[in-house]
C-alpha cells in the first residue's frame, strides 16, 4: 500500500513545490488588516484545493481572519490535522534578498530551499500533510483514515478565534487523536515527536514600601525599601541546589521513564553547544539534572523582569515606594497550577514585613500537556518516521508551551502529536525565511508513513 | 552691646521686610537663561545693599551665575557667611495663590508669613544675616568680628561655578568658621546647628548571563537568569539586624557620645509621627537604633533602582541577559568611600557565578562631612540660639549631603556651622513658598547673638 504511494510522492514533487509556491505567493498576514483580504483568499485557495482532492471543504467566517475545516475519507481511526496559514510580517523588508512574496527555489550549500514568507512557519509544513493525502488519493482513490484538516488563520496573532471556534464545533473538529505541524526537527536527521509541553503560570508581585518616593538621605535608615524586600523574596526562592522552594512545588513532578532517558541519551544533544551558542558554559537548573532534562522535563521559576526606583542614566537617591518583579513557574507532569499559585502566594505574604503591602496580578496559568504516549499510536507513528529519517525518531518535550495543543486536550478532549520537518536557520519570523526542499519531501514521505501506520 | 543691638532690629523689622520684599521681586532663577539679567540684577542688588552698610563688595563674575563677596569687621575673629541669592523655577505657575515675585505679607492662622519664591529658600534667610550686620553697624558703627559675605547664584542649579571659584579664591574667601544659613529649624521652637552630614557613595552593579534575551521556555532552567543572580547579591547586603555586611564597613563609624544623645534625647522627637507621615510604623534600620540615631549617625546601604527583564505591562517570558541595580551607602565618621567601594565590589564579585559577568559603575563617594565641635565657637553659638528660641537649640544630623559644607572643608579647610530658620511647612521647591515673619525676625536676632558670642 505505502511503496507506491511514497514512488507518487517522489514523481510529483515539482508539481508540490509550484502548488505551494502559489501559496506562498498570497500575503496572507493576519497582524495587519491590510492584509484581511489576502487571508480569505489564501483561505480559499486551500478549500479549493482540499474540493479539488475530493474533500468536503468549507471556509467558516470568525470575527477575524476564516477557519478551513476540510473532511475527508472515512474508518474507525479519525485523525486530526492542524496548520496555519497566516504568516508574520515582513519587515524589515530591506534585509530581505528577494521579495518575501515572490518565492522561488534557491540552490545553497545545504541543498535546494524554497525562499519566502512562510515557506516554513507554516505553509510549507502544512503542504506536507495535505500532499501526503493528495498522493495517496491519487494512488488508491481513497484515504487511509477519516480525515480532518483544520487550518486557522490567526496564528500569527494570538489566535483570538481559535477557542470560540472549537467551542461553538465540538462535531465537526472531535477527532481521536490531533496532528500538528508547526514544530522542528530535533536536528537534520533526526525527527521528533513531541509529548511533553511545559505549563506555564505567571504571577507579578508588588511590593508597596512608604506611600509616596522619598529622599534616600533623608529617610535612608528609617523607612523600609521595598527593593530590599523584594530581593529577600526572590532571593529565597531557590535552594542551594537550583531547586524551587515553594511549598508542595514538586507535587506532580514525575520522574522520566528509563525508556524515554535512553532515548533522550541517544540524541546525543550537545548541550556545550547548546549553552555557547548564548555565551554560557554552565547549565544553570537542578544540581544532578541535564540540560535536555532541565529544560524538556523539569519545572522552573524564572524572573522575567523586575523593577522598582530609578533606572535612568545617572543617579537618583530615591527610597522608591513600590518594586515589581514578573515571575513565571514552567510547569510539568501533574502539578497544579492554581495550587501553586496559593502556595506562592502564602510563601511570599509570609515574608512581607509588617510595614509593606503586597499585591499579586496572575498572568495565565496552564498546566503542562504530557500526552498519553501508551496509546500505541504514538510509537507506531515513531516508528513510521524512523523508517524515513537516517536516525531513529525520539519522544521529546517543549520547554515552552504551544496553547494549541492544550486547547484540543482541554476543549477537544485529544491528545496531540506534534510533528514537523523544520530546521531551526529556517529563520521563522525573520527576513530570509526558508524551508528545505529535503523537509518538505521527506515531510510529505514522514506523513504518508505515519497515515499508514495509524490507519 | 547686645541689647541695643535687638532693641535695633525689633524696631526696624518693618524697613527689613521691605529690603526682602525689593530682593523677592527679582526673578532670579538661575536654571533658566533667559533670567541670567535677573540674577545679575539680584547680584548687583547686594552689592549696592553691602556697599551702602560700609562692606567692600564687589560681583565677581564666573562661566555661570556671578558670585558676590563683601568684606566688614575686622579683628582676630573671622567668619564667612554663605547664602545664595538664586531661586527655583516658579512651574506650576497656576498653582500659586499669587505672583510669585510679587511678593507680599500675608496673615495665616500660624501668624504673618512672607510670600513668593526665595522668601525661605534663600533669600529670606540670606537676609536674616545681612540684616544683623546692618543692626550692629547702625548701633556700634561698626561689626563685631571681621566678615566675608558670600553668596552664589548657581545653588539651584548643582552650582557649577562654585568648586572652581573657590579654588582660585582661596585668600578671599578662608576664614576661621562658616556659616551657613539654608536650613530648618528642628522645630517651631527648637533651633539646630548640623554639625554631622552624612557621606555619599554611589554604584551601579549589572550582570550580564546570556548575551541575549532568550525565550524562558526554551531556556529556562538551562540558562543563568541574571536577576536570580543580582536579587542573590543584594539580599545578602544586609543581616538580620539590619546591619550591611560589606566587610569592614563599620570601619570608622563612631557611636555618638553621651553628651550629644542626651541633646538628641531632648528634641523630643516624634518617632510614630515621622513614620506615620510616610504610611509607615515600624523602623527598618539597624535593630536596637532609634530612628533620629539611624538617619543622622549611622551608615546605610540603600537600593535605589532595579531593572531587568520586561517591566511593561503584561507579561513576556523573557529570560534576560541583563539585570542592574543602583545601590548606594550613606557614610558617617570616618568611614572611607574609597575603601567601602573596594570592599563592596569584591564582595559582589565573589557572588557573581563562572558564567556571569559584573560591570561596576561608580557614581559619586564622598565622606562625611563631621565638624569638630570641640571649638568653643560650636558651644558659643548654642548657647546663644538657646537664649533666643523657647526651646535649647541642639546639634543635629543630617541625613543627606550638602554640598558646599564639604567643599568649605576639603577646598578652604573651614568647619562650618549650618543654621538656618525655616520651617518644613515652608513649601521650598513648590508653589506658594512662604517664609514666616518669625523665622525672619528672630533669624535676624539670632546671628545678632551669634556675631556676640563669636566676636
Amino acid at each position: 500500500m505505502l511503496d507506491p504511494v511514497l514512488a507518487r510522492i517522489d514523481a510529483d514533487m515539482p508539481q508540490a513545490i509550484q502548488r505551494l509556491l502559489a501559496l506562498l505567493r498570497i500575503p496572507s498576514i493576519s497582524t495587519d488588516r491590510v492584509h484581511a483580504p489576502d487571508c480569505e483568499a489564501a483561505a480559499d485557495w486551500l478549500v479549493q484545493d482540499l474540493t479539488d482532492m475530493g474533500f468536503q471543504a468549507a471556509k467558516h467566517p470568525t470575527e477575524g481572519r476564516p477557519m478551513v475545516v476540510g473532511k475527508g475519507g472515512d474508518g474507525e481511526r479519525h485523525l486530526l490535522f492542524y496548520g496555519h496559514y497566516d504568516v508574520q510580517p515582513v519587515d524589515p523588508l530591506h534585509l530581505w534578498n528577494r521579495p518575501p512574496f515572490l518565492p522561488e527555489v534557491e540552490e545553497t550549500s545545504n541543498g535546494p530551499v524554497i525562499r519566502g514568507r512562510g515557506a516554513s512557519d507554516d505553509k510549507g509544513q502544512l503542504m506536507t500533510f495535505v500532499e501526503a493525502c493528495r498522493a495517496w488519493i491519487a494512488v488508491h482513490h481513497r484515504l487511509p483514515a477519516r480525515i480532518t484538516l483544520f487550518f486557522e488563520g490567526e496564528e500569527e496573532s494570538g489566535s483570538p478565534s481559535l477557542r470560540p471556534f472549537m467551542e461553538a464545533n465540538r462535531d465537526l473538529l472531535t477527532a481521536d487523536l490531533a496532528l500538528i505541524c508547526d514544530t522542528d526537527l530535533f536536528d537534520r536527521d533526526t525527527p521528533a515527536i513531541t509529548t511533553m509541553l511545559r505549563g506555564l503560570l505567571g504571577e507579578e508581585v508588588t511590593i508597596t514600601g512608604p506611600r509616596m518616593d522619598l529622599h534616600s538621605g533623608m529617610y535612608g535608615g528609617a523607612a523600609i525599601n521595598p527593593i530590599r524586600v523584594l530581593t529577600r523574596i526572590l532571593s529565597s526562592l531557590h535552594d542551594g541546589n537550583g531547586r524551587v522552594t515553594v511549598p508542595g512545588f514538586y507535587d506532580g513532578v514525575p520522574e522520566i521513564t528509563p525508556g524515554l532517558r535512553a532515548q533522550w541519551d541517544g540524541l546525543g544533544f550537545d548541550e556545550a553547544g547548546f549553552l555557547r551558542d548564548v555565551g554560557l558554559s554552565v547549565p544553570a537548573g537542578e544540581a544532578g539534572r541535564g540540560v535536555l532534562e532541565s529544560i524538556w522535563a523539569r519545572p522552573t521559576c524564572e524572573f522575567n523582569g523586575i523593577s522598582g526606583g530609578y533606572a535612568g542614566d545617572g543617579f537618583k537617591t530615591v527610597l522608591p515606594s513600590k518594586a515589581t518583579a514578573k515571575v513565571s513557574f514552567r510547569l510539568v507532569g501533574q502539578q497544579d497550577p492554581l495550587r501553586i499559585r496559593e502556595s506562592f502566594r502564602e510563601m511570599v505574604r509570609a515574608m512581607v514585613p509588617a510595614d509593606c503591602q503586597v499585591e499579586f496580578h496572575g498572568h495565565g496559568a496552564s498546566p503542562a500537556s504530557v500526552m498519553s504516549t501508551a496509546d500505541p499510536a504514538f510509537e507506531k507513528a515513531r516508528a513510521a518516521l524512523s523508517e524515513e529519517w537516517p536516525r531513529p525518531a525520539a519522544f521529546t518535550g517543549s520547554g515552552g508551551s504551544i496553547p494549541i495543543a492544550g486547547y484540543f486536550k482541554t476543549i477537544l478532549g485529544m491528545d496531540s502529536m506534534l510533528i514537523g520537518y523544520a530546521m531551526d536557520d529556517d529563520l521563522i519570523h525573520s527576513p530570509n525565511e526558508k524551508y528545505d526542499v529535503r523537509s518538505f519531501h521527506k515531510g510529505i514521505r514522514s506523513w504518508a508513513r505515519i497515515l499508514a501506520a495509524l490507519a
